[in-house]
């Protein structure tokens, strides 16, 4: 059933009339209280008591341990959480998603902000019921990222930003930078075609998956065979559906090459965002921007867009897409300073569930912080705190995991570089297949998703560190 | 949660990937099992034994009334089913159409005739359940025809028939024809703007509904603001995405007429394909193939396809649109022919589910009825008996309601231009505004769609008879 929700809710942000926002609400809050039954059960309860203590339970990263494990963890929380606030956030979010989207296409905050303040209200009785005696905000943090803390994101985000301020002091000055060619004129219809086709040569099955348009680019897992990924055009910018795509593509592959066998159940899906985040920006930034991917793809974008880069060289192209330039907008924001607009977000949606910060000050205090992190200020609430869609969602918790999934990426691509040492030169050569086949054995077939950390901890040897991903953006942009 | 298994259903046949078929059947079948469930509790029986002798079933035209006759019959048609039947016949439906489809698209009928054998032995299955003692067929066309049987179709069948044979003997001969011009180069991306164009003429809203492309047009109702309607298109045949599109716009503005208030309820849906389909073949044909509303249309096509129809007469369009010439496509048939279609059909699905007929012996039994009928042979199966996709899933009884439909369609033609007398002209000043009210007001507003034929007979103030249907094909195509 879990499925038919993700199914309405793709509907809803591809292809969904307006005019079907209410009944949709009514589908989704009556369909999550279905599931919300099921999942609470006395009976479910029993079921797992009796297995824990089984041979089932005894070896921990056992698909089926790591079920047991995962189907408690669920079980405990949604059990605490009533059925009628399910409900109604499920309905509320609904019609929160369609007004925030009016809200931002209009630059018209006040009409969003009595729906921020409903879902602040719901989010925060929710935490109630889910903590346990700490934070409130890390009982919703849990809900995508298991196990983790605010108290440790803290202190990882504190460094990263230290270490980010020096990075971004020594970037070189003056640089020339050649990103004007990708504002040129890229036809729509060939945008598509060329990230089909990279898509395709990087390994997404598109018999088993699809590529639609939103405003805000998302991925879906309907089913094993049916991953959906998500993507916004713009004629005269050639990075924001591209970047957009491949960022999804990275969930995407990672959703495709799950085991099938465990589809549905907790070893057969990735419960940590941030690892989940570590894939997309992986091959959004590791793989997306690196020279030899390009050696490999800028011919072929030679050839699709002719007229827009006849006269460009590779150099000059592969400057452009690396081109470091803080600006408002998280998801067309470079490598480097990309983990600045996480840090904002993550301060205020404390703030925000605190009480600390009414929603009515969001966007002043929004656009404080940006003059303070990113020393730019927004023109307007629609390219400043009405820019993403999920607080209008109720997805307080979730933005933390992008950077984190920054820091586990840089790791990832340390190991991988390390297991595979012409990993460059294959790329280049357009042979994506032992990067696939690694990925697939070390990440997505892992297992253990609900220890991401440890995981990647595992996967590379070493304890995770803010350094490896400094470490990476100063070869990219410093040291070149 | 009816609506969510139409939303399941309308992205199956719209955007599904291929590989998601099998979670697809899965779906379906769970959320199935879970309707009939909630549609057979004996608690639904004691609740409507309690209302069934109150005031609210005093006036049998009353919302309540024909609710509570709704709700009893197909309470006491679903309890009849058993649950695994129901989830046996969605699953096999869902993959039996992806079969079909290929199979159609690779005239390829023995990859269809395993599934077709299934899906005639679940049909028969669930006729043993249903009926009571009558035909088995009539136990499944009640389903789309409450309150018809065979016997009567057959006796308005075999007039209709007999009239229609007289009729084409009388067509005039050798008359020159423009069909031609509908063949030309149409550019897709024009014609879906010109189609949108029109619906919004005749008063589709696309705030409440959309326009998608499949195989098989289809409409789809997945909530009172959310009527979704597809077309195929066909860069070289004008007719065939136009008329597809007029026809599911009928079957959608009827959705969009129906009253919210009663939505999801029996006195908000018809019950009735026959009367639906009135609707359909009502703008595909009564409306849209005549003069006065191409007089309004026929600029903005000319303005739409310059290069198609730059030198094309109103008269030629005209003549064109109407051409008469039997085929072997149901969907392109001319107004004329189009009921020899079904009579095929009618008569072979009554012999599949007899078992008089074997499913491999649909193709030959299909091409001989054609040449007797229709006095053609289809080149191949795929424009044989592959070319509808009703079978596939499972609507054994759906066919005969569009003879029905056209029937009904003359009847509230005639109805309506009584009513309206000055129809033509406003129609050609582009005002369809008196029409959408005359049809709200008497067809989507009646509410007691449970007696179809009952409610067209009130309408019209006549008996339904196939005569009214001859007649004014006569007056189309024989009295020019």
């Amino acid at each position: 059933m879990a499925s038919c929700v993700e199914l309405l809710g793709w509907d809803e942000l591809t292809y969904m009339p307006r005019g079907g926002v209410d009944q949709r609400g009514r589908q989704l809050a009556y369909l999550s209280g279905l599931l919300h039954d099921a999942a609470t059960g006395d009976r479910i309860g029993e079921l797992l008591s009796r297995v824990e203590d089984s041979d089932l339970a005894a070896e921990p990263e056992s698909p089926s341990a790591v079920n047991i494990r995962g189907w408690r963890r669920s079980f405990r929380r949604t059990r605490r959480v009533p059925r009628a606030l399910v409900q109604e956030q499920m309905s509320v979010a609904t019609a929160a998603q369609q007004e925030w989207s009016e809200a931002r296409r209009n630059n018209d905050f006040a009409r969003f902000q009595p729906w921020l303040e409903q879902i602040i209200r719901l989010k925060r009785e929710e935490a109630e019921c889910l903590t346990d005696g700490g934070p409130l905000y890390d009982a919703l943090l849990e809900d995508f990222e298991p196990g983790m803390t605010s108290a440790r994101l803290d202190e990882l985000f504190a460094a990263l930003h230290a270490q980010l301020k020096a990075l971004i002091a020594d970037l070189p000055k003056r640089r020339r930078t050649h990103a004007g060619i990708l504002r040129r004129n890229f036809a729509m219809d060939r945008q598509r075609i060329f990230i089909e086709s990279i898509a395709g040569d990087l390994g997404f099955d598109f018999e088993r998956g699809r590529l639609d348009v939103t405003t805000h680019p998302f991925f879906s897992n309907i089913g094993p065979g049916d991953i959906r990924i998500t993507t916004r055009f713009n004629p005269s910018d050639f990075s924001e559906a591209f970047f957009s795509a491949l960022h999804e593509l990275g969930h995407g592959l990672f959703e495709q090459g799950l085991d099938p066998a465990n589809a549905g159940m907790p070893s057969g899906q990735c419960q940590s965002l941030g690892l989940h985040e570590s894939q997309s920006r992986f091959w959004e930034n590791c793989i997306g921007r690196s020279r030899a991917f390009w050696m490999h793809s800028f011919p072929k974008a030679k050839e699709m867009f002719q007229d827009a880069l006849h006269d460009v060289r590779f150099d000059a192209f592969l400057a452009a897409v690396n081109h470091v330039e803080p600006g408002p907008i998280r998801v067309r924001a470079d490598e480097a300073t990309y983990n600045l607009h996480i840090f904002v977000r993550y301060e205020l949606e404390q703030a925000l569930l605190k009480g600390d910060l009414a929603a009515a000050d969001l966007p002043s205090a929004w656009n404080e912080r940006y003059r303070d992190v990113l020393g730019i200020t927004p023109a307007d609430d629609a390219e400043g705190c009405l820019q993403d869609s999920h607080w209008s969602s109720g997805q307080f918790g979730y933005f933390p995991t992008y950077a984190l999934g920054n820091i586990f990426a840089a790791h990832l691509n340390a190991a991988v570089r390390s297991a595979i040492p012409d990993l460059d030169p294959l790329m280049a050569a357009g042979r994506f297949g032992p990067l696939s086949e690694w990925l697939t054995e070390h990440v997505y077939r892992a297992r253990a998703f609900d220890d991401a950390t440890g995981l990647v901890e595992r996967i590379c040897g070493c304890p995770v560190n803010p350094q490896v991903l400094t470490n990476l953006l100063r070869s990219r942009f410093v040291e070149v």
